[in-house]
């Protein structure tokens, strides 16, 4: 059975790592330009993906596995059916397609404040992007879940927000999608392959002195929570303080909120098409 | 002087009158697959483009040229400078980039009542689709305006909205951009080649009988305006009632505003990246 489809991009670190049938058994059939996962059924493809993983793990051989997280993530073949699936922490090693939710929650400007967005400041141990900030609640969709699920779900556990209110005030408002090229800061091997689809949310709330919520970590991945002024907001931005693709949901924030607009930004339209980039491998 | 870009395509029948030099000049080099527009600078290819275009008028070569508008629209070289300038109606012809304004008013849901949009019908009489529905506000942005003062112009023409009342209450929100491939319905030759951007606005007001604005035609190219729910709204959009690129705009509010979703669209991804197209032109 031939499937000439591509769900992902690898790096030659990683290439070389597919050629040692000691380290990745049988389960690869590499030919020039092209690696093809064996398996004639989605179980078959999930196994010896899992083998791999698995025996890299212990190998020690790439660093990004020691995040290891037993989180499913599942990489689709075209119309939307699962081709296999893969630990989480795995998939910037085969560049295939990830998927999030991230929600910005704000509160709106008045005739006298700014408008203002909570940030947190990620957990100083944390593996991945340590002491940055971040969207106000943001999370990899794996295990299956839905976007609008994954984000009820992380609104409690990164911002103890109530899962009423959230179901209630919570506005899907499209995505971001793009290709991500993994910096340092983003743990393990640099330069992986990351392109991603990040469902976005917005959530206008009311600011704590009028009896809004209080924005608090939960689960010990977030440090604290300020409620920023705009104008913060992009002072940090242009200083490099978010986590980058937190920055893509950002840009679109302020796009959609006519903060960013094709009078103030010469790039706009540059910038606009490339947060809604048309990736090449199928999609859920 | 060579330059190596490309700033629209033309499809057979324009090629064909091109090569007439009867009716074409020697303004144009005609090479295999790729026609240059000669002129060393901005004037000499708006002299060129124009006498093209005016002698094709004449000749009745083209029917879309009946629907002459003395209107000028501006075509860019790589970092947004001016290439050439050019008379509106033409620019299908050279399926060169055009750029315009959409703005979706609207009257926000509340406990009892569904979200409702203005939705003018065009004029019967009007040169391209006669008859059909329309975004609340929409223009073609000419003669040099930029986004904002178009679809403040338009507005008053369109839907004789205070000017003072859109300043204050319409938000900048993107833009859609995508590749038309013209209908008969449009007025002229069908098959033409239309790359636009659009950019877009919301503007929420009250219902009229909370004493929000009464939307009424201005200056005949509306026939009426209609406080639609969005019900209505969306059957009519199934219905193919809507000129095209308005329903471009109108699936792109309802991804923003929550009322598509990645839950209830099994094509939310493709439908969102489409309506974002990074075209492969030089833009303002």
């Amino acid at each position: 059975m031939h499937l000439n489809y591509t769900v992902g991009y690898i790096i030659p670190i990683v290439l070389d790592a597919l050629k040692d049938t000691e380290l990745s058994g049988d389960w690869w059939d590499i030919q020039p330009g092209v690696v093809r996962l064996c398996g004639d059924t989605v179980e078959e493809r999930t196994k010896n993906m899992d083998k791999t993983t698995r025996r890299w793990r212990e190998a020690q051989r790439f660093e990004i596995l020691s995040g290891w997280r037993d989180e499913i993530y599942t990489v689709y073949a075209p119309k939307g059916s699962p081709f296999f699936y893969m630990e989480r922490s795995a998939h910037p090693l085969f560049g295939v397609l990830a998927y999030g939710s991230h929600m910005t929650v704000y509160v709106p400007a008045t005739p006298t404040t700014p408008l203002r967005i909570w940030v947190p400041r990620r957990a100083a141990g944390k593996a991945t992007y340590p002491g940055m900030l971040d969207n106000t609640v943001a999370g990899g969709m794996g295990n299956g879940a839905g976007p609008w699920e994954c984000i009820i779900k992380e609104a409690g556990e990164e911002a103890s927000l109530e899962e009423s209110l959230v179901r209630a005030k919570a506005k899907p408002v499209g995505f971001v999608s793009y290709f991500y090229v993994r910096h340092k800061e983003a743990g393990g091997e640099a330069g992986l392959l990351q392109p991603e689809i990040e469902y976005c949310y917005d959530m206008a709330v009311e600011a704590p002195d009028s009896g809004g919520p209080t924005l608090k970590p939960c689960d010990g991945e977030v440090a604290v929570h300020i409620l920023m002024d705009i104008d913060e907001v992009v002072a940090n931005l242009k200083n490099g303080k978010f986590k980058p693709n937190c920055s893509a949901v950002l840009l679109d924030f302020f796009i959609r909120h006519g903060i960013i607009t094709a009078e103030n930004e010469p790039d706009y339209l540059e910038i606009y098409t490339r947060l809604h980039r048309r990736l090449e491998f199928p999609t859920r």
